[in-house]
């Protein structure tokens, strides 16, 4: 399928037939791909670009990155189709390890997602699972050498009972989601409300830019999530009251 | 794959995985999985519930297809993965024939669709493809004793070309679409925004209320969809606007 330069949702389409490849070469679940639909309406809401909100968000995340002792990427099969190569340079950048977690796990899938992530250049790649956080069954598997020990964890496209059960274990969490009214972007620490190919590459700047500033915790603390959140709602608010009447 | 009871999104989780059990069936095709998405989204914005708004659109719905002296049931991809038994039930209950509407036809995803109708008790099922409506090619063909010749038809989750040829072809169109800002919500005379699992059981019912009233005509000539289309979009703006929903 070739879309057209000229498409006015050309980005979005190649969005898309990404994460579709990603089912395809069985690393993203089929359920993936709804979650990114529901992605594309959110993103649309906020006009498909990265709002001074969620650069705010995504600034203080990259401090809290730097900050960490023990911070882990963790990737799952939407990450990993629609921004693989981006997040290995993040990885690099900070550096932290990136820990393969999926919500659907099966020996196979671990397989295909260790070979996605290889294939664009990750050496630093967590599988195992021969840890736990939470009380969950499957969902709660984490590998010993990364989640279970971290201090600061970005878990981009999470779901709210592995994002509730890292914060019970104590953790920081960092998320990138277009839902600002979803569990995980409520109960993060820090939540970007961003499209993942817009929210990473600026994540790996940040990373670079604030590096060797000596007052990475003043840039955490005077975050306030929560006042984030509200902001990237009533971004979306007034796009729906702006551009969209029914006449 | 087990959801588990305790899981707070449960209910949106088994969605989800009726649509992709479609998909994996053959009769729902992956473009339907990203469009399932999508109207979570705008679900998610109308509180995952049946609004008053919603409600009065049902019900005029359902007088209008009573009403109606030829009415058809459209039933495509999507549909058919969610809502098959309540989608036959409503069908006995008006009573009105359900035509098979695929945007991507194949033989192969038609006899799939016939199946899975079938299976769910359909015993009146259109699926031939002998007239025509509108100018588009493929998506143009529909039933000669079914859409061909109907006054009134139910399309849910429709694409905008097809709702416009129907409205040219002059039909009195319904529809069930999450999203009040698609061009079948608008294009529609009668738009319900709401989820499709809450909706049909909900119309099936005010179609047993409504049979013996003679009222009917009243009931959907008060009726403004336009208004009522705005009303959906106050509720979702309610929604994005409430401080409560991040506390």
């Amino acid at each position: 399928m070739i879309v057209p330069d000229s498409h006015p949702r050309r980005q979005s389409l190649l969005l898309r037939e990404r994460v579709a490849a990603g089912v395809k070469s069985g690393f993203t679940s089929s359920v993936g791909l709804i979650a990114h639909g529901r992605g594309e309406a959110f993103d649309y809401l906020l006009g498909e670009e990265t709002t001074p909100v969620a650069e705010a968000a995504c600034r203080a995340a990259a401090a809290q990155l730097l900050l960490a002792e023990r911070p882990v990427l963790s990737v799952n099969g939407n990450v990993a189709a629609l921004v693989p190569e981006e997040y290995v340079a993040l990885g690099k950048a900070i550096p932290a390890p990136i820990e393969v977690n999926l919500f659907y796990r099966t020996p196979e899938r671990m397989r295909f997602m260790e070979a996605q992530m290889r294939s664009h250049g990750c050496e630093n790649l967590l599988c195992n699972e021969d840890a736990r956080i939470g009380v969950d069954s499957e969902r709660g598997k984490v590998d010993a050498r990364g989640q279970a020990v971290a201090d600061v964890i970005l878990v981009p496209l999470e779901d709210g009972d592995r994002t509730e059960a890292l914060k019970r274990a104590g953790k920081f969490v960092v998320t990138i989601d277009l839902n600002p009214l979803s569990r995980t972007a409520r109960k993060a620490d820090i939540t970007i409300v961003d499209n993942i190919v817009r929210c990473v590459p600026l994540m790996t700047r940040f990373v670079g830019d604030l590096r060797d500033r000596d007052d990475l915790e003043e840039i955490t603390r005077s975050f306030d999530n929560k006042q984030n959140l509200r902001d990237s709602l009533q971004v979306m608010k007034a796009r729906l009251d702006d551009t969209h009447s029914v006449d």
